[in-house]
């Protein structure tokens, strides 16, 4: 549940925001966003069959949709004015935007197509219209308990799913098969979705970060790669585990251990106040030690909430700082062409002592190195 | 199965479009019309995270991609130059437009999010950069045998899937659990997904025409409104049947009725030649003979190909003329607020003497109005 209190926090924000860009009107169009500032919950059709727009000003805040939604926009947002389009939204966005007089106007540019820029410029002419990134983003990035709470049962459930369907590998399972399975799982303990299609890659395959699953069969004694996430009441989980069917080879054990290793080194020593790219330098030392740094082909982790993959990153460049209640990825991998590999991904909430991992198991094999 | 010779066609017909259109070279971002005119099957993860372009222009036909995709790329696009990108796709896009020195360059407006467009104009400058719409699209409206039969299968897919959930639907079960059995039994089939999220309304609910299955639970003598479709081999279906448990009451099998005889009528006199006005307008004038003009809320049908919404549009504005082998739903509907609606759908060719229904079954109930 979205309380009010939070909405209008939200939108108090955005004008800080606003404010600090020198804008004097937003229009917001990304799903996310749009739900994030107003608690209207519609779902677009396609890119170009948006359910609603956000017009935010200094001193309005207004929600233009379709008669299709305008019950539920009403019952869902009542802080917002909720006006109506027929059959041109831009028309009617830019006849909203004019009625607060102002100088400059900023649109979501990693949102809007453009065709619908075009007519909107077309629109606002007499307005400077400004194609932004990043002005609500950096907000979702910090979470309220009440997110946190979501993103806790999102992942909670996932695990149930997982849980069910590993005792189910066997070799010759298909990947598709599997993939399905987890998808089916996860649906059924009631998620409203997957958060991405579930990644299942085994043997070689495994050697690819993002592997569609294949009429490939599973076979013992390879790394199996599973990763999954679940969308429950609109937030988004994602995790990550490697398994293997039968004994594990020399091989699978040492790179399995040096994985390990550095999600334990990244999960014990991140803290909110530390930049992103330290944090993400943390594990990388940790595998390079190991040997393996050249084949840690990806950034350590990203933000999740209501998008699956959403600020902060933690890569090896663009610092960012890491903040109390972000909630992040950490999912370090190790990947050898021709052979497979081994990824382990944890979800976990910045605390100001540390992370605090929202999973409920630990997420991989115990055996050590002696085994 | 694409056949080289199909894509090969393709680049030609669209080299063709270019001159007419003025244009020495074209970008294609949109993912349907990258594998309609190349093969390249990979999927998109988001709208920034785009697995691949296609440069084309009068003499070259380049795939940029990035690492992940080369091997795939190579394999399933031998008329394409290959080229990859490691971390800025607008640079290398540009890069590829300028070596065949172009002066006019076009983008797909309905596809392309202002951020890359910005970026690629900038890396583009001295060069006119087109923002177009409907470029490959008028192509796709037209399909090959080979296209007709794919859409088929993906029809009898749908109606083999509804043809397990039908018997189970009993009052009690809620709209998204009808929905979660019709999806379930799509995957199981073997369709890759659902062409869109199945509509499941009932009751007051089947008078919205893009209801979200609810909670509500099913009940005797209401209409239950199930709009369904199959992404099967890449290829979409869409069908639509209305139903009832129990006994119908009058008012249903009136509107019914009238609804049934403008589908008939649609599906015995559209013809290749005629325009989408005069299609949609053949179908409207029954149901306003039938006294309920005002409650046929939407279109008479859209082309279903790769997208499950594409060219043609048979609407009942802007015409364009009905060509053979389109493949086109005709789908009129009934809704009255408060009681519910009812649409009946179907998938049909455009053949030279009228048209094919691709579904196997007729789609409605056969009482009359003296039953």
């Amino acid at each position: 549940m979205h309380t009010m209190d939070h909405i209008e926090t939200r939108i108090q924000q955005i004008r800080e925001r606003l404010e600090h860009l020198d804008l004097d009107a937003f229009v917001v169009s990304t799903p996310e966003n749009r739900y994030y500032l107003s608690g209207f919950s519609a779902r677009d059709i396609a890119l170009n069959e948006i359910s609603g727009y956000l017009v935010i000003d200094r001193e309005r805040q207004i929600l233009l949709t379709d008669g299709r939604y305008v019950f539920q926009a009403r019952e869902e947002c009542p802080l917002y004015d909720v006006l109506i389009y027929t059959d041109n939204p831009m028309k009617a966005v830019a006849a909203a935007v004019r009625d607060g007089n102002p100088g400059r106007v900023g649109i979501e540019a990693y949102h809007l197509i453009v065709e619908l820029y075009q007519r909107l410029v077309a629109a606002l002419e007499g307005i400077e219209v400004i194609a932004t990134v990043e002005v609500v983003e950096p907000l979702r990035a910090i979470k309220t308990e009440t997110e946190i709470e979501k993103i806790r049962a999102s992942v909670n459930l996932t695990e149930k799913a997982l849980d069910q369907v590993l005792p189910r590998l066997k070799p010759g399972i298909s990947e598709k098969q599997a993939a399905w399975w987890i998808e089916r799982a996860i649906r059924e303990l009631g998620a409203e979705a997957v958060s991405f299609d579930p990644i299942v890659a085994s043997g070689p395959n495994a050697s690819k970060a993002h592997h569609e699953p294949s009429e490939r069969r599973l076979r013992e004694g390879e790394p199996i790669i599973l990763d999954i996430g679940s969308r429950l009441n609109r937030y988004c989980s994602d995790m990550t585990r490697t398994v293997i069917l039968g004994t594990p080879p020399p091989l699978f054990k040492k790179v399995y251990l040096a994985v390990r290793r550095a999600q334990e080194k990244a999960l014990g020593s991140i803290k909110s106040g530390m930049m992103s790219t330290e944090a993400d330098a943390l594990a990388r030392r940790e595998i390079e030690q190991s040997g393996y740094g050249e084949h840690f082909l990806h950034s350590l982790g990203h933000g999740v909430g209501l998008a699956v993959h959403e600020n902060p990153y933690l890569r090896r460049t663009n610092p960012v700082e890491i903040k109390e209640n972000m909630v992040v990825t950490i999912e370090p991998g190790i990947y050898i062409e021709g052979w497979g590999g081994v990824r382990l991904e944890q979800l976990a909430v910045i605390r100001q002592e540390g992370l605090e991992v929202l999973n409920s198991d630990k997420g991989f094999y115990l055996f050590e190195t002696s085994d």
